[in-house]
Order: structure tokens, then C-alpha cells, then sequence
């Protein structure tokens, strides 16, 4: 007999992902630690080698090393368990990483427990890193750069091939219908990769996954896990949105909801990628000699492919790229398409555009 | 005193769009009947008067007529108010049309009613036309496609320059959420044109106002108006997300989600219109000369661009646009970027997709 049909499930979704992982790592004929810190020579940021950075052998000395960022929770708890079973049949090492946020009292010890149950799944190394969570960018973002920043930090220090991460279907229909909330286009609709961060260093495996899939692998394995406060507070506007607004969605749409939306965020991410290769190349084509956008020939582009240009002249003129909302490039882009002879257009970061001559000029004021 | 602000926005909204008509009305320098039937010499599906086809005018002789759709609902009661208001100053003539679906008792009742409120407006023509609504594709689509038959039908006769439609920025994000929840990318995700139809015939002038100010400007002009019981029937899934779905995503991610919708929606129709545009121009690229798809030019492609090549294929090959779903695309997809020499792939239409050395063959078999 084998396993349940959702353990069966998650232990498929990692072995893909680490046949890929094992590819990338035999095609880069690179040591693990060498195409993290992102192979360029002598750079190393933390804890590195650095008497390994020169060299360049055709295959790899050493089994990769693969790690789980584990909260405690059910996904990621499912994704620590699929991975210390899979990892040694493929020649892979297993470790893992908990992250302590110090946002609640006793998070410390929760840490500590987290990595004795990794431990107890057998992944090696297991450790804790705590973080000071800032105020940037409201407390979710602030807990996800800190979050982030540990584990690049992790990675680095074990020379890690890739970091696992329990993201499931669901989060990724929660991340689309937050981008949608911005209504600042299809980049923020495409929701989180399956493979993302400093030379592919994370990877989503549970991403087409649903969450009762990861939940009901941990039960039937006997996995005891961790129900984040976090998650079902409603100061949390995903707690909200996972509570509340999904449910009510689906009820009112029809249970295929979370699959579309995560079908929307692939589909979505694709054509974002398109178009802005587009842009790039667009944008070439549209200055004169001196570097000026011709308004002439930005006029005759897309739209689509216009606003992309105009946002990255923008972006490199100075505006930061956050600060940047599509009303601003429809001021701007008015000024091609709806010229009436309107003065100049103030954008974040001090960045002033105007039409002169027939020219768009944009530059930091 | 000036008028109410919610009448003013309405009044403003609808002088918007008949200054777009009457520009395309007198750029044309045809008569309006001309421009709605197609400019096809000689072709008149309903009620044409053949004499004029042939004659092309540099002026308009008659002013142009614009017809407002008109449920009795306070959305196009408004719209239908605003028009009664402004047409005159610009020298339009102002008419209106109610659709009786015959799905509700006394519907013919209600429809004359209706024609009795528009005519107290001021319109002139008004009428109802009785429509048979059939069953194909469910009860929202079927009465939608028989309504807009109908209203074609009513334009051509009396040579209306444009019909207005009541749709609002709430319908609009309705719309793009019945969108996401089909999966199928970003056309699904763009909503209502504000101008569509034959030669543009349909516009939209409060797709950028709020239901609210509508039914404000009906209370204060004291239009008195009817509220659509399939509106709030949760058989209908427009209706359950309307009085679920919606106001539960507001809850979760802030009273600014309509706008962000309808942003959406016009952004996605950009996107959506510049990557057609690429693909069309991709999918000359990449034949051969007996007009083959070259297997290794689709592979170069970027992958949202080669979909919209594949679709465009299977649709020219006769597979029907409404059942050709992402899934199959992808399946045909990976005949290109997953060769492993699978057989040949069925698709809706009798439509095989197959690989022939080197070559991607679609055909109906």
C-alpha cells in the first residue's frame, strides 16, 4: 500500500522541484555555495569561503544542500516532512531554517521547538536566526524583508542550492486578489514565482498545492503543528482576506475560484514579462541621438508598450519604483497623447517630466 | 445654483461621449445611417433605405440620433435623463429603447412604463421591442445576446449614430471579477469596452461612475425607478456577488477595490490588446513557406506571445474561441517546449494539434 493520496502529493511536488534543483547544480558544474553568492569572483557578503570563489570544476564535489524555511505551520510543516524523505533518495542534503520574528511573547521558544521537530524528521543542519522586524512598508512587508534578509543570509552561510518554501495554492489566490486591490496592473496580479530571489535560490513547490492538501498530509502523518494568531487576526489585511473575503468569493463564484486566480498570476506573469521585454527593446528605438524620447514615436506605440516606457524612463530618471502608480504615467502620458500645451508633470522622488520640442524630457528636478 | 453634484457628474459623463459621436459623426461626412450599417453598399439587414447607400456626403445632413438602453433601473434612468438634458445643446436628437425579455409576469407592462418615463424625458422616438430569450450558454448570456440583438436591430432602423448603455464602474468590477474566477488570462480581466459594438455603435458613459451617484442623481431629480428583482436574486452569480461577493472584498481590502477593478480592467485591455497585436505579427513570422508553423521559431518566441500564436491556430483551424480553454493551449504548448513525442492533441472542434517533423500541424481531422 502507499502512502495517503496527500502525502503522496507533496512528496511529488518537492522531488520536481529538486530533480530541477539537482540539473541546475550538474549544469553550473559550480559549487553549491559559488552559484549562490551569484558566481561573480571575490564577492562575499557573508560567511563565505573565500578560497573556493576560483575555482571552476565540471562537476560537483559535494551533495547539494537544500533547505526548508519551516514556520511550524502546516504547510510548511508538510514541506519539511516531504523533503527529508525525498532529499536523500536523490543525494541531496536536508536541512532546515526557522525564522523568529520576536512579534510575540515565547516566539523564542517556538523557535527552539520548530527546529527540534525538524530535527526530528531528520533534516541536518536545523537552525533558528531571530530578526528585528522594522516598520517599513506596514508590518507584513516589514516582517517579509526580515524575513527574506535571514534567510538570503542562511543560504549564503551553508551554501545552500535552493531554500524550500511552503506557499500553497491558496496563498498564491490571496497574493493575486492583494495585487488586485492595487489595480496597478498585470505585474501585480502575477502573484508570487515558482522560482525566485538571487539565482533562483527559492523555490514554491506546493504553489499549484492546495492548503487541505498540506494540512491533511501532516495529520495522517502524525505531524503536530502550529496555528500562526497571526493568521486569523483581523488587523492583518491577508488574515482578512483568508477569513472573509475568499470564502465569500468562492461562495459567490463557485469553488474554482483559488484555482483561477492562480492560473490568473501564471498567465498574468507571462505576459508582464512580454511586455516589458518589449518595452525594453521599445524604448531603444524611440530616443534621438542625444538620449531624448521622441514624442512622435512614442505616440505611435501601444499603449501598453508606451505606459512600460515611460514607467522605466521614469525609474531611471530617479522615481522610485514603489512610489509609482499608474495615475502618475497617465499624467505623463498624456503629455503624447493628450498634448494641449500642459506644463510640467511632478513624479516621486523629485522626478519632473515635460515635453520640449517635440521631446519628453524626463529628469530629477 | 448649479445642479446637484451627482447630476452634474452624470450630465458631464454623457456631453463627454456625445462630443465623441458628433466628432465621429461629422469626420465620417455620412448620414448616421450609413456608419451603422456597415458602409457595405448595398447591404441592409433591416429596414435600410437603399437609395442613400451609394451617396457620400463631406457634412451630415439630418443631426444625429442617440439612443439610450433603458431598463427603468436608476442607472439608466439616469443615463437617460442626462441625455434628454444635454442632446439638445448639441444638436442631437435624443431617443430611447426598453427591451421587454419576457422572463418576468407582466414584463410588457413594466416596458410600457418604461417608454412612458422616457417620453416624459423629452426622448423622441422611444419604443419597447420584445425579444425570445433562448437558452445557449445560461440565463445571463442568453438574455444578453438577445437584448443586443434586438438593440442592433432598433439602431439600424432608426439609423442611430450610437446607443448609450448604463453600465457602471460597479458593473465593471462585477465584470472583471466574473473574469478572474474563468482563469483564462487577461482578456477576461479587461472588462467592458467604453466603446464597442459594430463601427462603435455602444458606448458606455458612466463606466468610470459610481452606481451610487447614478441612483443619487435619480433621487434628486425625482426619477422614479425600478429595481430589477433578478438583481438581487442569488440565482444569478452577478447577483450574489454584487450583494455577497463584492461588499465581503471590501471589507478585507478597503473601499478603494472597485477602483482598483475597473483600473484593472482598462489596464488589462491595453495589455491584452498590444500582445493580439504582437502575436498577429508573430504568427507570419514563424511559417514556413507552405504556411507550417516551424516548431524551433514558436520555441523562440516568449512564452505568452507563442499562445496567443497557438490559439490563434486552433481557432483559425475552426476550434470555437468559446470553448478553447487555457488548459488546451498548454497541452499544444508542450507539443513546442516539452517534446517527449507524444501523439497527436484533440481540441474542441474536431481540431487535432499534431508534430510532424519539426513542423506543428493543426487541423480539423
Amino acid at each position: 500500500m502507499g502512502p495517503h493520496p496527500a502525502v503522496a502529493a507533496i512528496r511529488l511536488a518537492v522531488r520536481r522541484v529538486l530533480h530541477d534543483v539537482l540539473n541546475h547544480h550538474q549544469t553550473s558544474g559550480a559549487r553549491p555555495h559559488e552559484r549562490i553568492s551569484g558566481a561573480r569572483p571575490g564577492r562575499h557578503t557573508s560567511g563565505g569561503r573565500p578560497g573556493q570563489t576560483a575555482e571552476r570544476l565540471p562537476s560537483p564535489l559535494v551533495s547539494p544542500l537544500v533547505l526548508v524555511a519551516c514556520s511550524g505551520g502546516a504547510d510548511s510543516m508538510a514541506l519539511a516532512s516531504a523533503l527529508a524523505f525525498e532529499a536523500p533518495k536523490l543525494g541531496v542534503r536536508a536541512g532546515g531554517v526557522t525564522v523568529d520574528h520576536g512579534l510575540q511573547p515565547g516566539s523564542d521558544l517556538r523557535a527552539d521547538e520548530v527546529v527540534l521537530r525538524l530535527r526530528e524528521l531528520g533534516l541536518d543542519p536545523v537552525e533558528s536566526v531571530a530578526v528585528t522586524v522594522g516598520r517599513g512598508g506596514g508590518p507584513e512587508a516589514a516582517a517579509r524583508d526580515a524575513r527574506y534578509a535571514a534567510l538570503d543570509a542562511v543560504a549564503e552561510r551553508h551554501g545552500a542550492a535552493a531554500i524550500l518554501l511552503g506557499h500553497t495554492r491558496d496563498d498564491q489566490a490571496e497574493t493575486v486578489l492583494l495585487g488586485l486591490a492595487r489595480g496597478s496592473g498585470i505585474r501585480s496580479l502575477s502573484g508570487m514565482a515558482a522560482v525566485s530571489g538571487a539565482g533562483g535560490r527559492y523555490r514554491r513547490p506546493f504553489l499549484q498545492l492546495d492548503r487541505q492538501t498540506a494540512r491533511k498530509a501532516c495529520l495522517v502523518q502524525s505531524l503536530s503543528v502550529w496555528d500562526d494568531p497571526h493568521n486569523i487576526d483581523p488587523a492583518y489585511t491577508r488574515s482578512r482576506l483568508r477569513q472573509e473575503g475568499l470564502p465569500a468569493l468562492e461562495k459567490a463564484l463557485g469553488k474554482g475560484v483559488v484555482e483561477a486566480l492562480a492560473r490568473t498570476a501564471q498567465l498574468s506573469r507571462d505576459d508582464a514579462d512580454a511586455l516589458d521585454a518589449w518595452a525594453g527593446q521599445a524604448e531603444a528605438s524611440v530616443r534621438d541621438a542625444a538620449g531624448l524620447l521622441e514624442c512622435a514615436k512614442l505616440y505611435a506605440l501601444p499603449p501598453a508598450v508606451r505606459r512600460r516606457v515611460l514607467r522605466r524612463a521614469a525609474i531611471e530618471a530617479g522615481a522610485p519604483a514603489g512610489s509609482l502608480f499608474a495615475r502618475h504615467i497617465e499624467e505623463v502620458d498624456r503629455l503624447i497623447t493628450g498634448w494641449r500645451g500642459q506644463g510640467a508633470i511632478n513624479l516621486p522622488g523629485k522626478v519632473v517630466a515635460q515635453r520640449q520640442g517635440g521631446r519628453l524630457v524626463i529628469r530629477q528636478g
